[in-house]
């Protein structure tokens, strides 16, 4: 008698991902361009690596004086310290007080597991998550495969073509008591004084667990301190938090992921008591976070001249992806395309939104062979000298076509 | 009104493991000796890495080349390809007939972490995990939090002094159907044909599902093939298993994790449906796993001069895994200690039982500063040249004394 499989049941998965790209590489035609790349590109079409990175990774090669023994459970202490001021800033009231701490985790889906995982044990009456973001986001999956309810919403208005921030304030005056909320890019989004103050108000009466993502500090405005600013104001008003913050974006090591889980506590006690028992998840998550990538960014934070370099190198960065879009925006006007394009430099960093309805991104896809995913967000650093010509008058095209149109 | 903590009924977690680490850094006493290192030592007390890695290391941060963006989910291709041959040999039927596949993880625990989720998943009446092993492991902790029933089971036999396989032989026959079967060393037992049968035929019977741990292959006998061996009758015997194999440990680079999670299918289409499912699970851990390690270790295998090197390095150590455990034995002997100490040199590996009963552990670490976990179970490669004189002395002291003897 044959064996019968134990995987009989098991069926194809559907890809999450990918698939985009994928008939983008089966693609024959020439002129093909892929506008979706999750990393920054250089105007060469080259991943963009700060330039200080390839000098440390030598130096860090050659030192002797390194060992490479397993890691401590909770990561390097160095890296998360160092993570902890970039994030807050030095002398941040969090870190006088010694009452916020970080988990060195496996990228930023690792700082989610590990958060879910412990919010899942300790916060038993929370089993809601609201996602709020600008776009769909892969840890929504996280929180649902274990078991909690996802409800997710996008901080874009694709009719107004701008950040909306009413969403988030909306939901929190409709979220039930003791729930979850992941807020993403909530700095791109401009809270008047007087929204800032419900929401924190809503938030506050409903004692609503904020657990923050940062995917990348700095390259938003170009300015580290601005793009997290928001976190003090939530600090100064006695929340606790997480927050997901991860810096492989924005130092160009995107094969090396690293994040830190940031805990904020009210006070120090409570700090070390929630860090003892993330402690015991990383356990059976990863036991040892590896250290290649936070060996490289404590290098370069912990040295003043080379944090110099390296916020230098994001500055340009940010400056590049502004220009590219200015430049966008006035080769569509040039050719007459309808519509403003100001939603193009309204947006903040590299990934913003194009505007175009689903009908018009499939018109790009399928007439141009401009691969683009059907919210029509792109990777504005995808584009470069030699393909913004084909690309915007693709667009005017597009735009110009009957398909798709109103 | 103050604000009351989110965290309030978080309690200060115990401290799963390091505790012993810790005492021994407190303590004064200079004759203080650490034998429970993870990790295999030199004869100079530094953690030992092959001598091929820091060339590589350097090669690889000199290599213009290179890029590094996101790994794809699955990992490295090569890597994992690179990591089966080395498991199972270039020539092995699951790799000529296409099923067998892995998923390039976050070391070890990543390995049991994903593979437990897929159990929990797809093998819903699987709810018992039985784990048979020389020691207690960490990963009984990972099925554990994911709502598995845990039950241990250890292979050594702290009466005779020896491995003892029937342990196996027995769990087997008493487990219920359709359970799931950790298998730690059990290379290390010497299972007559008879005793193979018995167990192939309980398990098959019951349809177990075997999930091997290799966490140092060639660490045991010095020998990459014979380490392994084992696998090859399963396979032969059609059974589909899980494997994590980890690789950190036999080229020294423990704190690059990197591990595989090991399918094993009766076909290739069974293979491709589980890798899918796989894959979309690694997205919510950790979407892609670190490479540095995996680059290392792929450069080392596909290079047959590297390999060579490196399998050279790997055979060095075990010999002097073995000399060390010889001259234990012999210094034992001749101080006349009581009891044979055979047992010393039969157990393979670096980690290995002293075979002494936890009271005379405690006089070894209280009365002599020599660090052994309760079990007694040391890591041979922390004696050298300059403290082998102290601690067998210690250990003779430690048997004639009164203290917890029969």
């Amino acid at each position: 008698m044959p064996t019968l499989s134990v995987f009989l049941d098991v069926p194809l998965a559907q890809k999450l991902e990918g698939s985009l790209l994928k008939t983008y590489k089966q693609d024959d035609c020439p002129n093909k361009i892929f506008l979706a790349y999750r990393v920054c590109m250089t105007s060469e079409g080259q991943p963009w690596v700060s330039s200080v990175v390839p000098k440390i990774r030598l130096q860090i090669s050659q030192d002797p004086s390194l060992n490479y023994e397993y890691m401590p459970m909770m990561g390097m202490k160095s890296f998360t310290e160092a993570s902890l001021k970039l994030l807050f800033g030095k002398y941040n009231q969090v870190i006088v007080e010694n009452r916020v701490g970080g988990v060195h985790t496996v990228g930023d889906n690792g700082a989610f597991q590990l958060g879910a995982q412990f919010l899942k044990i300790w916060r038993k009456d929370s089993r809601i998550v609201y996602i709020i973001s600008s776009k769909k986001e892969s840890h929504g999956l996280v929180f649902q495969d274990m078991g909690f309810t996802v409800c997710e919403y996008s901080l874009w208005d694709s009719k107004q073509l701008c950040m909306d921030p009413s969403v988030l304030l909306d939901v929190a005056e409709q979220a039930p008591h003791g729930c979850i909320f992941v807020i993403g890019n909530i700095g791109d989004c401009k809270l008047t004084q007087s929204q800032w103050a419900r929401l924190i108000a809503s938030m506050k009466s409903k004692q609503i667990f904020p657990f923050f993502d940062i995917p990348y500090q700095g390259l938003s405005t170009g300015n580290l301190e601005e793009d997290t600013g928001f976190l003090q104001y939530f600090v100064s008003q006695d929340f606790e938090f997480f927050c997901s913050q991860s810096l492989s974006k924005i130092f160009g090591i995107y094969d090396e992921g690293v994040g830190v889980l940031v805990v904020v506590a009210l006070n120090n006690q409570l700090l070390l008591c929630v860090l003892s028992q993330l402690m015991n998840l990383t356990q059976a998550l990863w036991l040892n976070p590896p250290t290649r990538g936070a060996r490289i960014i404590t290098s370069i934070l912990c040295n003043p001249a080379l944090q110099g370099e390296w916020k230098q190198s994001l500055k340009e960065l940010v400056e590049n992806i502004m220009l590219i879009k200015e430049k966008v925006k006035e080769k569509l006007r040039l050719l007459g395309t309808p519509g403003s394009w100001d939603h193009i430099t309204d947006q903040n960093g590299p990934q913003s939104y194009l505007g175009l309805n689903s009908q018009k991104v499939e018109y790009l896809v399928k007439k141009k062979h401009i691969y683009i995913p059907k919210n029509g967000r792109i990777n504005f650093t995808c584009i470069n000298a030699w393909n913004i010509d084909y690309i915007t008058q693709s667009i005017n095209e597009a735009v110009l076509s009957p398909e798709g149109s109103e």
